[in-house]
């Protein structure tokens, strides 16, 4: 069996999270935070928290050594202005986390109220008060392809609809949190944190400390999920570690209780959408216009590539001829938007896939076949102008279709809705394709690399600076190295991430772990492949080798073989080495940006969703019963594995579908803790049936695919276009809670 | 100014020796040791020990998980038999190291006494006992060249000389130690070290554990010195420490005291040494034929390269037309021999320099005189049949001849010797030759690698497996990295030494940093300067360009210049990297072992040396007064610290040349500590001139050649011809002590 290789640490509790260090001398920082969603920052008052037990220095944004931020990002301490609440303006450290979580109560704070934009919608209009100077709006991005206004125009039939997305958050088990030693004799801090993207991290600290990035060493400590949110949030914490370590020069934690989290932590982007939709009798698409607003909050990160994303798969995996979106994210004094598993994704993928089923029941036709009808096909273009290629939608929706089995449920449905008045079931579908990676207009860069380095001994170290994230990244790459060298399971060591060793593998993000860092570590292994097969050659008098278990032998013809051993013997034997460094970066893309049409990714995934509810017509309630989810992973390094992170990406999604929204009243979050802020429990999933497909991609090592993101993306529309289906209310503004099913509307809470 | 990378944490106190790592739940292990040089164990009892408080376990070699060590090499622990004083046969771990040292003292070993060789010179007789069941020899290496025997029947002049060397040790300020921490999560052990040699303590400490090499992860802490020292002995530390981690599931420190320190530690070889030598009226050499026993002790290290080393260096650097010696290494039941600073050059220059001065005595020349009538030429074979490039003796000779002015000097000493009987001066000249690296007949892998990393904001952190012993290793390598790429020196890291991301780069030993290491640094340079030549042709249109002071420029047209950091972000907009993994391998020399005669090592060093001494003829007591110190380092990347290496190197010789002897009795040495191991001060210090001539040489980086080892190696014959030239008494038995000089012979302590 091929254990993971992050599970002993985590099922032994042996595994060591950022919170778990504790150093010799350490001191403990408390951030004091903005109350207000806008407001200019008059006074300090610190005095009385000086007095107190413990504290050694409480510190401003004048006291960074560096750059409290770059332009238009959280700043680690607001230098003048506050922009949302939570945001920190003081950090108190003290010996003990109690003493410093007492004296930051004491720190007063003065602020001066300015005006607050809390409405996404009205960002951009003459009047709106500004969140930063240089205005509010952050990105646009557009499709423009055809003439969506005069198809519309001519369309027989037009629809249109507005849907709504919430804030939610990730939730992680683990909060934000990090330890940092700044050490006076070699000048290097050293940061241990539970985050994505090491080096992207490393660059705010060394522009926090003022220094340069080599100066600042950051090592992943076991990961307690992250979904996104083990990014900038975590640049956060280091960064104010690493300046109270470097000021004091003592090691110094941070770590956010559930509360500080919430309330200080990136959210996913809220979405406003309009989408008219033009279609034929029979369903078929003619054109689409689409506007969407994103609520970025108060600060930027990742909301440029959340934003292109949003205006590329804004249409669904479907042909249409004619469209016209623009995506724009704009500021608000709102607690801020960053990725978030799917990032920008399941948003549209809720508009989409609803308005499929809207258009399906307008007409009187059948879901399934509407998309059948519409969707993406091989040669054809995509609504973005992309000829797509290695399109897998109809295996995925074949594969879903044969597991559901469509009419003998719908029939056992129709018996029972017909015998029970409060309780309904229903049964909605949902299509999946997803740009894999960043893409041609996202701002992210494509790029990954690997590090492989075979001992004497046969033994192999594997480095990649993706992130043990739970998904399995550590045991993806170990898989690549054991199905392209043969060598075993056992004998290969995923060897953590360090960013002064490794080089930029860019961010654990966008469901490009596989494709990019694994095909980095294939191309690694690939370097050693091939001075294995030349060193073997005289033993075996070709080059056309296959690696198996342990054994370089001639491809077809087994017989005639070497150990690998022997090989790597020799190999060190002549004075080599077998180390290599693999690297993977993206092709340019033909891509306009300016009309948003061309290739937008280098691949795609597909997949296909159905979900089987129970809803309490009177309360509302929603039980999702069942649910079935395809997935084309084109490789799949482990079964079991792909499976589990199906059902993960499930879970999540039931909680965006039917649960999850965080409450804001003045830009303050209601929903303080999980005590009121709801994520699924056991009891809430599902049965679900993972379908995994491997029809091998042209990029992806051994042809994998990305997972993370599409396992959840179309939960939520299943989801909410079966609750349709039950109670005959279509919900449009997520989540599918009691009020929206049970009243057709949100209540506000307070 | 160009601090030292290392310097600031040694002079504040900040840095981190391994015996300062307290980590949590950490064990203490103290060895139990033979007392006797050779024996069997009978039965070991520590049920007296697992009485004591805090006592967790005593260990014997049948709880290693994996082999105690390779055959010949020294155990972990005995499995069955002793075979020096010293040797562990258990060992106790409990929760303090006083508990461990209490509980150590109650073991009860009950040995078996067996017949012990204690002396080298017999170890081949027909009924020596046998240290190692294989027999008592280690290696032979021979150089044979010419007809030595029909050249010394015809030499006009022939004379017969036995030198002796004794055995000492690097009396390193850190004690051997070691902290390891296995994971039973991860399966992973963590050794954190003060080790020269990183690579192979991984694969002792695997093997020990039984695990793959890549289940062990060593990790250096700040180095105390090495002087070759923190080698095996580290591997005995960290292996004991390892094991103890693995069993117990608690990390785990083993130090040595001082008294351990000596007692187990490895030391330099003992030679025993008949020189034969033909020569002609003028001093010119005819042939040479040398026997050479050198004392490995019970187990054998870096005994082979040792030995291989003085079969070739034997001659010194003269041309000797006909040659024949042998050199052999053997065990004994005594301490073992392992490298130390010089790696056999020591002991042979101390018997080459003493002997071309016996020569001009006999013949009442100038010492220097006959050194020039015989030293290496370019062009010209050496006497093992090297066709020599690059000799710079004649260079050495020239700048030490004017640093010295021997008759201006030489008349002053006349005068004082006239008008002071009780005390006499005198001038002692030598000469150095020394193979770089391991050469062609030792088993040392000459291999090393480098890697650097250029970061957006341009820095660079560059790694290398040379560990910083306090050479200056580590700014060695940031010295590649200013002077190959023009990046400002405050930009650069050293980051360490960690063997699960680094490529193996061999033992720091052997004088081989600069030239391999830092040549591999230079190859990983030059990738990076490629491709950042690449990236400036655009702005300026030549790839003929120079790399200074952060820029790029045409070379000899420094006006058509680009900002290096320009470039840098031009490579990483275009997603690209700038990471580079350099390596360096030996080419393969011609060179037959079996004769000894070719190419025996790849590149050479040279100097000359000049002491001066007073002589109390009545004490026998030597005050050095001056020295002379000429060194060809091909390029100094910092003068003063070239200069700084030399004078440590003087200091060395000093103890070697008149202090330092362990005395052994019974296979048990004498002088247990540093109040009867005497070693030089800084009043013992001469008045020493270093100088450092930079003629470049082909292999090193900007032809930089090594300097660590050569630094020592003729302190001791310089400074016995200068005993000579005062005291008119010739010491052929090192060390030149108060009995040898005013004795004439050696006073056997007990």
């Amino acid at each position: 069996m091929k254990l993971r290789k992050d599970v002993l640490p985590k099922v032994t509790g042996r595994a060591v999270y950022a919170n778990d260090i504790v150093l010799p001398g350490m001191v403990y920082a408390k951030v004091v935070r903005s109350t207000i969603p806008s407001g200019r920052i008059r006074s300090i008052d610190a005095s009385a928290a000086l007095e107190m037990p413990g504290v050694l220095r409480v510190f401003t944004a004048g006291d960074i050594p560096g750059i409290p931020s770059q332009p238009r990002e959280r700043p680690v301490l607001c230098p003048d202005r506050v922009r949302c609440v939570g945001d920190g303006v003081a950090l108190v450290v003290a010996e003990s986390p109690e003493e410093a979580a007492a004296a930051a109560a004491a720190v007063r704070v003065d602020l001066e109220p300015l005006p607050a934009l809390l409405d996404a919608e009205r960002a951009l209009d003459e009047d709106a008060p500004l969140v930063h100077e240089t205005g509010n709006r952050i990105a646009r991005y557009v499709t423009v392809r055809g003439d969506a206004e005069t198809a519309l125009a001519a369309a027989p039939h037009v629809l249109r609809r507005r849907y709504t997305t919430p804030r939610v958050q990730h939730v992680c088990i683990e909060t934000e949190a990090a330890v940092a030693s700044y050490d006076p004799g070699t000048g290097e801090t050293l940061v241990r944190c539970p985050v994505n993207s090491p080096f992207p991290i490393r660059k705010v600290v060394s522009e926090t400390l003022g220094c340069p990035m080599t100066d600042v060493r950051v090592v992943l400590t076991t990961i307690g999920a992250s979904f996104g949110g083990k990014n900038y949030d975590i640049a956060l914490a280091a960064s104010r570690a690493a300046m109270a370590s470097r000021l004091l020069c003592r090691p110094c934690k941070v770590v956010l209780n559930r509360e500080e989290s919430i309330e200080e932590g990136t959210k996913r982007h809220p979405l406003f959408a309009d989408y008219t939709v033009g279609f034929d009798g029979e369903g078929k698409l003619l054109a689409m216009k689409i506007r969407l607003t994103l609520d970025g909050g108060a600060y930027t990160s990742k909301t440029f590539p959340v934003t292109s994303r949003m205006a590329i798969e804004g249409t669904g995996p479907y042909q249409v001829p004619h469209v016209d979106t623009e995506a724009v994210s704009v500021y608000t004094n709102q607690v801020y938007s960053d990725a978030l598993r799917g990032f920008g994704s399941p948003q549209v993928d809720f508009c989409s896939e609803s308005l499929m089923d809207e258009i399906a029941a307008y007409l009187g036709k059948d879901p399934v076949a509407v998309r059948r009808l519409n969707m993406l096909e091989d040669g054809k273009p995509s609504a973005f102008g992309q000829i797509m290629e290695d399109v897998t939608l109809p295996q995925c929706l074949e594969a879903l279709e044969e597991a559901v089995d469509f009419p003998a449920r719908r029939e056992r449905i129709a018996v029972y809705n017909a015998s029970h008045s409060r309780s309904k079931k229903g049964l909605g579908v949902a299509l999946l394709h997803r740009g894999e990676s960043f893409g041609a207009a996202g701002q992210g860069i494509d790029t990954a690399s690997g590090m492989l380095s075979i001992q004497p001994d046969g033994s192999v170290s594997v480095c990649s600076s993706i992130a043990e994230v739970g998904q399995g990244g550590s045991s993806m790459v170990a898989h690549v190295v054991h199905e392209a060298l043969g060598i075993s399971w056992e004998k290969i060591r995923y060897s953590g991430v360090d960013t002064t060793f490794l080089t930029d593998a860019g961010p654990t993000v966008a469901t490009r772990g596989t494709v990019f860092s694994g095909g980095a570590v294939y191309r690694a292994a690939g370097q050693l492949r091939e001075k294995l097969t030349a060193y073997a050659e005289p033993y075996l008098h070709t080059r056309e080798v296959t690696f198996e278990d342990g054994e370089i032998f001639e491809s077809g013809n087994p017989g005639n073989r070497v150990p690998l051993q022997k090989v790597i013997g020799d190999v060190f034997a002549a004075s080599d080495h077998l180390n290599a460094l693999g690297y993977m970066a993206a092709p340019p893309l033909p891509y306009d940006k300016s009309c948003g049409v061309g290739d937008a990714y280098l691949s795609y995934v597909y997949g296909a969703a159905a979900a089987e509810v129970t809803v309490d017509v009177r309360t509302g309630v929603v039980s999702v019963d069942e649910y079935f989810a395809v997935h084309d992973v084109g490789h799949a390094f482990d079964k079991a594995e792909a499976e589990g992170q199906i059902r993960g990406g499930v879970c999540m999604g039931v909680g965006y579908a039917v649960m999850e929204e965080l409450e804001m009243s003045e830009g303050r979050i209601q929903n303080h803790n999980l005590d009121s802020y709801i994520i699924p429990t056991a009891l809430d999933m599902p049965k679900t049936t993972p379908i995994v497909l491997e029809i091998p991609g042209r990029y992806g090592p051994f042809g994998a695919k990305g997972l993370g993101e599409p396992a959840t993306c179309i939960v939520a529309p299943a989801i909410v276009n079966a609750v349709a289906d039950a109670a005959g209310r279509r919900v449009r503004d997520l989540p599918a809670n009691l009020e929206q099913v049970a009243l057709g509307h949100k209540v506000k809470k307070k």
